[in-house]
């Protein structure tokens, strides 16, 4: 008898991406460190980055593709646990999940493989008035989206 | 008699600043709206300016003053509830709470009376290393800066 | 018989705008003192202000009135004298002359009435392809917009 | 015979540097294209590139080393030719030549080969009062690190 039929079947995992940035002089403060607003261009940039490796192509691209607006912010947090300064080289991690119009993103940047900054941000897909850009609508995410993060 | 006498009716409450920020082509992407770190930018400002208000000095000074490094972030998160963009002006009022080496601020930017974005920082005083910006220490928050919040 | 008549004594001038920056920590790096690309942020929306105040509109109102797409930058040059810091207040005075499709800009930021940066601009004035960001035409600019910078 | 002794010797060449750059969605501007005081962030990144790479150390490591305080812009100008947009892979090649206390930097701009943006700098070494950044020396430029910047 098979003891570990009761084991879930591994989940289709979805795609993860980590990309390599440089902490750079006009990054950082009058303290010598990272000013934190930076870290979310770096974390928008890192979210973007695991869209554009999971449908093969760039943000340009995939908003006419899929003809949507964007993926706006809807909700950020970050925690900061340790400095980092010009030269530094950090990487990071991005994972995602999704919702039906929404979907959740966490990012992991570490140095030297430990961690210093943590973030995660729910954003939603949508649609966008060309001719008012404040009148934005959630839709949902489009299947054939989804299915691009799936990974075997 | 009056039976309240030991109760605190009006307790001392904090200061709290407001301040207006126009928002700018440059803080704006191409979805034609603010670029969410450029958010973030505008709530540091704003912390700096509620303790510049308090204290009567700029930053540089009274990093002087009280001889610290600084007030950098451990824990941020902000909510996005309605989208602004270039043209517009908010208002950003800026509150506190004290603990001993650390603070709490809240953030509301309001469009037209409306909250569009609402912002939560923790945040510790520390003394740095002037060698090395990556050594900080948390220090007590000193009783008279913040005696200087307090209104009466 | 006046000889003098047919000197203009009193040229229209074009109208000029000042307004007050303050420096922000988040303006600055390492070194203390602004990191002289946030000037140049700073300069982009001083020419905006400009054409605000001379219009009577936002950016975001004028490019529909004249329905333009923007008047993105061909040529700039700065000059940076002294340097600026966090908590300092500054004045940047902004001036404007017209060519046909083109016009130039000039900034002079001042510290205590000192010159500190000076920026010269040549900018066009251009209609855009909506769906494709990098087809840009430069056009002359509206008789209207032009008259509307003169001052008596 | 030596058939060669006609060849101009080749002259000692000062070191250049070339880096890709990826164009951000955060970098762009309702537009749709780079927001211009980008360009110039991404250039200040291309020249301490350029002297990471001859000094074979991060800036952090090189400031101590030569015990100076930077290299402040003096003079800079850009020339826009062509726009670039988000997702948008772009090189950025960085050339340099030395006075005594100032050096020149040249940065050239490409996509798919084409110059795109053209960038001259003129910065100084300095030497910063570490109680008062806005009390800044300039400094004759080591030999040493000079002679770094030399290929055979």
């Amino acid at each position: 008898m098979d003891r570990c039929a009761w084991r879930r079947v591994e989940p289709m995992g979805l795609l993860t991406n980590t990309r390599t940035v440089k902490i750079e002089w006009g990054h950082c403060d009058p303290a010598g460190i990272v000013f934190y607003p930076r870290y979310f261009e770096m974390f928008d940039a890192s979210t973007t980055a695991l869209f554009e490796r999971a449908l093969g192509m760039t943000k340009f691209q995939f908003r006419k593709a899929y003809d949507f607006g964007g993926y706006p912010m809807v909700d950020t947090r970050a925690r900061f646990l340790k400095p980092t300064r010009f030269g530094d080289l950090v990487e990071i991690a991005t994972s995602i999940s999704f919702g039906n119009a929404s979907f959740k993103i966490e990012h992991r940047l570490t140095k030297n493989g430990e961690l210093a900054v943590e973030a995660f941000e729910t954003r939603v897909w949508v649609t966008q008035d060309p001719d008012e850009p404040l009148r934005i609508k959630a839709e949902p995410i489009p299947r054939e989206v989804i299915e691009k993060f799936q990974v075997a």
